[in-house]
């Protein structure tokens, strides 16, 4: 049987970022030092402690992980890079979290990092303007917005729903201080945006990104050793791939069914998710994917309002890719990050009033994978 | 404390080879597919039971596992890139025996696979004739020869003697179909050959490669589902770096001595050993290191014969990265192939007679990693 419950617990000890954007002139070794300088302080967890390392990136060529560990200082652990599409941090987050389930290492350390290959399409300036939104990959896109016409098609979901979604994602990142786009915005800009992909205007679209996001884990049994906050355990971490299905909606299906499994949760006991929402459409499939509302009802459930933050069921709270961002090694790793701090009630101003308990975080990824770890205090 | 035993066992199941060599004609995907092919009919594992897998490579780039995946055929399960220099092969299979370790998995996947990212110094047909070797980095081969210089002076190890280890190595590599270098050397033509960096010529260093390499890894308790051959236990798994020490002989002290305690095995235990020879020096450097022999002692070591196929402590008998090749992803890969192959008996004309029953695998990488699994029966 795949994707089973380790016997040994895992638990999240702190996180830190460094805020996605577009940075031509830093070093990614200044952005992964403050987001692993700050996730050791959130942890309590001194540099010397931990074991291991994996440094997730896409973008940023061989033994970036060394580099970065050189940087923070010696302290005897081995940094192996990881890959697997816009599911890096995902990917790296499920290595630290199996170094420690396997009883190998007590303490582990997840960093995602990247910088930009190149700046396409828009000059690194422009898209540092907030109003100015630095467009995603057009060809991904127009992938997007076919699924967008389709789901109009068979559930007469409309473009208005999808523009909710857009509106949603950037008023949770503008209350996000780590979030590339901190503005709000209107249903009227959404849809007065430049258009990429007929639905989709830009501001349907995550943006390209640099940043750096790290979270610290450790064993359960040495969790207090750290820190007296509560630490939420790592209820299911699954990962499925290489399947002759949709791999947006049925690939979500197959995983999520085996993480709801493995954490011995349902869809109804989540009190928040991050999911891949690269396109307002994707938001939408995934509410249905994932069991968060009937097939063909995600429309409804953005317009109900209970994927806001203090609906039902808060999705995206920090902004989602379409306005954190996306920088592809640490997304996913960002999103381990909410899913702590919402926990925790660190939050700041997009905290959900009732803390939540159990949430639940999903990327999909180029090549047809997809990632679910679930969280639980 | 770091790099603990897990409390599940392990096992190497089976193990199969694309020859290193290089081939400007020949896609990744084809080179990879026939060492993952060849592992699962060694292992007696149908493709459908890998639940997941680790894709080692240093140079192909982004989502090369997945591409690669999708060649073999749909599964289901996720390929993540592993990238770790030298050591990108062994920090691939270590992170596939967490998984099963973990409980997470039971059947597992580590694949290695690379191609060159440039032809350098040579043209890559010269590189294919047998006597005029494709030359390492010579950059790397100077900082090698001042180890030399070093050893020389503080031991009174001779050329003579990293000669041998060549000599070996290249007699060892004849001996292996897998092997980039398949013609024994004398000791003369070692001398004649040409000169990288005093008093290393090109035979003293391993050459650039491609190829592929793969291991089937399981859980200890559904091992005899597909095999009745003796299948060997990863015994300990150790990865250390990022350390203000001398990266090659006190790294792989550190390690060693902390995988010989997980292993519960000293270096008197071992029946064969695979390690990082990128210049014939670095083996002396890490018999020594190993403990395989006194510090001081390793020109002696090699000169007694006692590290040759039948001598007390066999050393790469694949021909190690001067003879077999460094193809970087696959090598650490190929080096479990080989102690496997050893323990069954299988290793063809380069058998150890007595079949070893504890082999060790050790590879250090830029940066500053080194990574140590002991294997045993």
């Amino acid at each position: 049987m795949v994707n089973k419950r380790p016997v040994r617990e895992v638990v999240v000890l702190g996180a830190g970022l460094y805020r996605y954007g577009i940075y031509p002139e830093t070093p990614f070794t200044t952005m992964g030092m403050q987001a692993v300088n700050n996730a050791l302080k959130d942890a309590g967890v001194p540099w010397a402690d931990i074991e291991v390392g994996y440094c997730s990136n896409a973008n940023l060529g061989n033994a970036a992980g060394h580099i970065l560990g050189w940087h923070i200082g010696a302290n005897g652990m081995t940094m192996t890079n990881i890959e697997n599409a816009s599911a890096s941090g995902n990917a790296g987050f499920r290595e630290a979290y199996l170094a420690i389930a396997s009883g190998a290492h007590d303490v582990a350390l997840a960093v995602g990092v990247d910088k930009l290959r190149a700046y396409r399409q828009t000059k690194p300036d422009e898209t540092q303007k907030e109003t100015v939104k630095a467009p995603a990959n057009t060809s991904m896109m127009r992938g997007f917005a076919e699924r967008a016409h389709r789901h109009m098609k068979e559930y007469g979901t409309t473009v208005e729903q999808m523009a909710m979604v857009s509106v949603k994602n950037h008023l949770n990142g503008s209350l996000n201080p780590y979030a590339h786009y901190q503005k709000a915005v209107t249903m009227e800009e959404v849809f007065n945006a430049r258009m990429v992909a007929d639905p989709l205007t830009v501001l349907h679209c995550c943006p390209w990104d640099e940043g750096a996001a790290a979270v610290i884990l450790c064993a359960k049994e040495v969790a207090t050793k750290y820190t007296s906050k509560p630490s939420p355990r790592v209820l299911a971490s699954v990962c499925t791939g290489n399947a002759s299905v949709d791999p947006l909606v049925e690939m979500t299906q197959i995983t999520a069914t085996k993480a709801y499994e493995m954490a011995g949760v349902g869809p109804k006991d989540l009190n928040l998710v991050e999911v891949h929402d690269a396109a307002t459409i994707e938001e939408i499939l995934y509410y249905e994917a994932l069991g968060l509302c009937p097939m063909g009802e995600g429309g409804k459930l953005i317009e109900s309002g209970a994927t806001a933050i203090n609906g039902r069921i808060p999705v995206n709270t920090s902004g989602g890719l379409i306005s954190m961002g996306h920088p592809i090694g640490p997304t996913g790793v960002g999103q381990i990050a909410e899913l702590l701090w919402q926990m925790r009630g660190e939050a700041g101003k997009r905290q959900i009033t009732k803390s939540p308990r159990i949430g639940l975080a999903h990327m999909v990824g180029a090549g047809g994978v997809c990632f679910i770890h679930i969280l639980g205090l």
